[in-house]
C-alpha cells in the first residue's frame, strides 16, 4: 500500500517532521562551529541511515551509537566511524570483531581494569582473528566518573593508566583515548550546566596528563551530553562532542529549558477510539507500548504526563490536551486544567499526535518512520534498527 | 550459532521459565474450573504462538488480543476464537474483514454509538468483500463501563441498544454480546476486588437484560482481570472470563498480592559491565529499553525500581539487589537496604537475571524468548510478535 497522508496508516504509527529536525540539526552544528569542535552524533536516538546522512552533511564527525547492532546496521548502510561508547560486555568480542574486520572505523569502551581484562581476554579468544587477518587491532577508550551519573572509572586512579597499558599491550587492542559523560546536566540550568562541565574538562584534561606522563597518547578526549555542547562557553582541551536527543528532542528537554514545544520533531499518530464526556476525555489507541511508560517529565517544571496531544495535520498543540493514563494499547486523553474537552472535536475515528516523553524510548517500538514536513503528507518512509541480537529475527 | 546457556545469549535477553509458567498457567485453568466459567486467556502479555498452545492445552476456549497484528499473527499460525477486546479504531477494518474472510473466527469491540457508526462505515466500504464473498460478517460486541477505568459506554445508556440495533442491520455485522474489564481491582484488596466484580456481573446482567428486552441476543457475557478472577466467589452470569497477565506474573502482580515473587516466569539476562565502588553498585547493559520504564509498582508495598535483580543460573532473588536507575542501555544496580553489595561476585562480564515490573512492557521490546526450566539451559528460542503494522518490516 501506498502512505500519501497520515490518514492512510495503520494506527498508532511514528511521525518524524522533517523540516524540525533539520533545524535541530543545523542549530547543534552551528553550535559545535562556534565551540570549534568536532560534533560526533549519537544514533541511537534516530538509529536510521536516513537520519545519518543528514547528520553528516551538516557536518556530523563520526557517530556514537549505544548498541553493538547499531554498529553493525550503520556500518552495512556505509555510515563509518562510530563510537560505541557504552562500557563493553565481553559477550560482544566476537561481533566486534567482526566489524572491524570488515573494515568498520570501530572504537570502544570501558571504565576499569577488570573490564580491560575480560575485554582483552575475550577478543584474544575469537580464533577468527589469526585466520583472516593478523593485523586486526580493537580501539577502546576508558570512561571517566566525573558526577556519579552512571559508569566510569574513579578519577584519578591509577586503573586508567595501567588499563591503558593492557590495551597497548595486547596485540589485539589499542589505547584510543578518554571520555566521560556529563550526565548529571540533566536537571540543572544552564550556568550550573557550564560549571559542570568544567569540571569534565578538568577532570580529562588531569586523566590525559596522567596518560601522557605514563608515556601513553591519547588521542580521544570526548565530551558529552546535549546540554553540556549547548551552554558551554568552550570544549578547549575536548576533541569531540557528543550529543544525541537533540535531533528529535522531546517534552523532558522541552522541560529543562533544551528547546521549545516547537522543536519537537518526532510524535506518535493515532486514532480515537472511545469519547467518554463522563469522565471529560476520549481514547486513542496509543497506549504504553505506543508511547512508553517513560515519565522522566514527572516533578519537572513542565509535565504532560504521558504526552502532550496535538493536531494531527499541524503537529500543533492543541490546549492543554494530554495522556493522562495509559494501558497497553489505550491512552486516556484530557485536559491538563480539568477545563471541559470539546469532544465533539475527536469523532472516533480521527488522528491526534502525541509529543512524546523521552523520543528514545518513543521511537524504539517502531520499525519506521513516517516522514513529514509541516502538514500530514507523507514525503518518506524511513526504516530504523532496533534491539540487540543480530539480524535474524 | 546454537545457544546451549543463557551465557551463550547476547545480553540483554529476554528469559522465561516454562516451569514456572506452567503452574501459573494451571493454577488459572483450575481457578476456572472451580467458578465453572470457560477461561479466555489474553495473550497480549506472551504474543507467542508456543505460549498460546500450552494455554490451549490447559482449556483455554478462545483468546483476547490487543492488536489487529497479533489477530494476523495467531490466526496464521492456527490458533483461532480471537477477541480483539480494544475499541475499534476504523482504520482497521480492512485487516479485519480480510481475517474473517480467511475464516479466522474474530470478535470485535467497540464502546459507543459512534464508534458502531464508524466501524460499520469503514466495514461497509471494503470492495474487497463483495468481490470475495458475499457472506462475510464480523461480530462486534459493546464494552459496559463500571469502574471508570478505561473505555465503555455509560450504564444504562440507551445508546447501547441502538448500537446493537445498527450491528444487526448491517449486512457486514453481528452484534454478538457485551463485556467489561475491571481494570479498577488493580490496587484493592482481595476483598474489595470481589465486591468490584459483583458490581461488574450486576452491570452486565441488567444490560443483557435491557438487550433481550429489545429483542436482541446476547451470546457473550465477557468479564475480565486476573484479580477479579482470582478473587472472585463467582461469576454467575459471565460466559466467559477474561484474563492475561497471570501466565508470566510481574513484580506489580506480587506487590498486589496476585502472586509471589517466586511466580514470576520472566527475566531478562544482562551482563556485568561496570563495578563502582564509590557507590556501592555495579553496572549492567539491560536499561530503560531492555527491561522498559513502567514504574507501575511505585507506591505500592513491594517497589524493587526498575527491577529485581536474580542469580542468572537458577533465577533466584539475591538479598535486595534492585535496579535503581536506568538510561537508555544501562541499568544501575544497588541494594535495596543501602548495605553494601559484594561487588567481589559481580565481574565485569558475569550474568544476572533481572525480573520485571511489568512484564507486558518488558516483553514487547523482545523479538523471542529463551526458555529455561529452574536451570541455565536453554531448553528453546521461541519467537514472539511485536508492534501494529502488518508485517513486511
Amino acid at each position: 500500500m501506498e502512505y500519501k497522508v497520515l490518514a492512510d496508516l495503520q494506527t498508532p504509527a511514528l511521525v518524524l517532521d522533517i523540516d524540525i529536525m533539520q533545524a535541530n540539526i543545523d542549530k547543534m552544528a552551528a553550535r559545535a562551529k562556534e565551540l570549534g569542535i568536532p560534533l560526533r552524533p549519537h544514533l541511537k536516538t534516530p538509529k536510521s541511515v536516513h537520519i545519518a546522512q543528514m547528520l553528516k552533511r551538516a557536518g556530523a564527525q563520526g557517530f556514537n551509537v549505544s548498541t553493538i547492532k547499531e554498529a553493525e546496521y550503520f556500518h552495512a548502510a556505509g555510515i563509518d566511524d562510530l563510537y560505541y561508547c557504552v562500557p563493553f560486555a565481553p559477550n560482544k568480542a566476537a561481533r566486534a570483531v567482526a566489524l572491524v574486520e570488515a573494515d568498520c572505523l570501530l572504537t570502544l569502551m570501558t571504565d576499569s581494569l577488570d573490564g580491560a581484562r575480560a575485554a582483552i581476554k575475550a577478543i584474544e579468544a575469537i580464533e577468527a582473528i589469526e585466520a583472516i587477518d593478523g593485523t586486526v587491532e580493537l580501539d577502546f577508550t576508558i570512561e571517566i566518573d566525573v558526577d556519579g551519573y552512571r559508569s566510569g572509572a574513579p578519577l584519578g586512579s591509577p586503573d586508567i593508566v595501567t588499563a591503558a597499558k593492557l590495551f597497548e599491550s595486547s596485540p589485539r587492542t589499542r589505547f584510543a583515548g578518554i571520555m566521560s559523560y556529563a550526565g548529571a546536566s540533566y536537571g540543572k540550568t544552564p550556568d550550573e550546566t557550564r560549571e559542570l562541565t568544567e569540571q569534565h574538562l578538568k577532570a580529562l584534561a588531569a586523566t590525559k596528563a596522567d596518560l601522557l606522563a605514563a608515556g601513553f597518547g591519547c588521542d580521544i578526549v570526548s565530551i558529552g551530553s546535549t546540554p553540556a555542547v549547548l551552554h558551554a562557553t568552550n570544549l578547549d582541551g575536548a576533541t569531540e562532542a557528543r550529543a544525541g536527543i537533540y535531533t528529535f528532542q522531546d517534552l523532558f528537554q522541552a522541560g529543562i529549558g533544551a528547546c521549545t514545544i516547537d522543536d519537537i520533531a518526532l510524535s506518535v499518530v493515532s486514532s480515537v477510539i472511545s469519547r467518554q464526556p463522563k469522565y471529560n476525555r476520549f481514547v486513542i489507541d496509543a497506549g504504553g507500548l505506543a508511547l512508553s511508560k517513560d515519565r522522566s517529565t514527572q516533578g519537572k517544571p513542565y509535565d504532560a504526563l504521558y504526552g502532550l496531544v496535538c493536531d494531527a495535520k499541524t503537529g500543533k498543540q492543541m490546549g492543554d490536551l494530554v495522556v493522562s493514563l495509559v494501558s497497553q494499547e489505550l491512552g486516556l486523553v484530557t485536559s491538563l486544567s480539568g477545563l471541559p474537552v470539546d469532544l465533539g472535536a475527536f469523532p472516533i475515528g480521527s488522528l491526534v499526535r502525541v509529543l512524546p516523553n523521552h523520543a528514545d524510548m518513543t521511537a524504539a517500538a517502531y520499525e519506521s518512520y513516517a516522514v513529514v514536513a509541516g502538514t500530514d503528507e507523507i514525503k518518506h518512509i524511513w526504516s530504523r534498527t532496533n534491539r540487540w541480537d543480530e539480524e535474524e529475527e
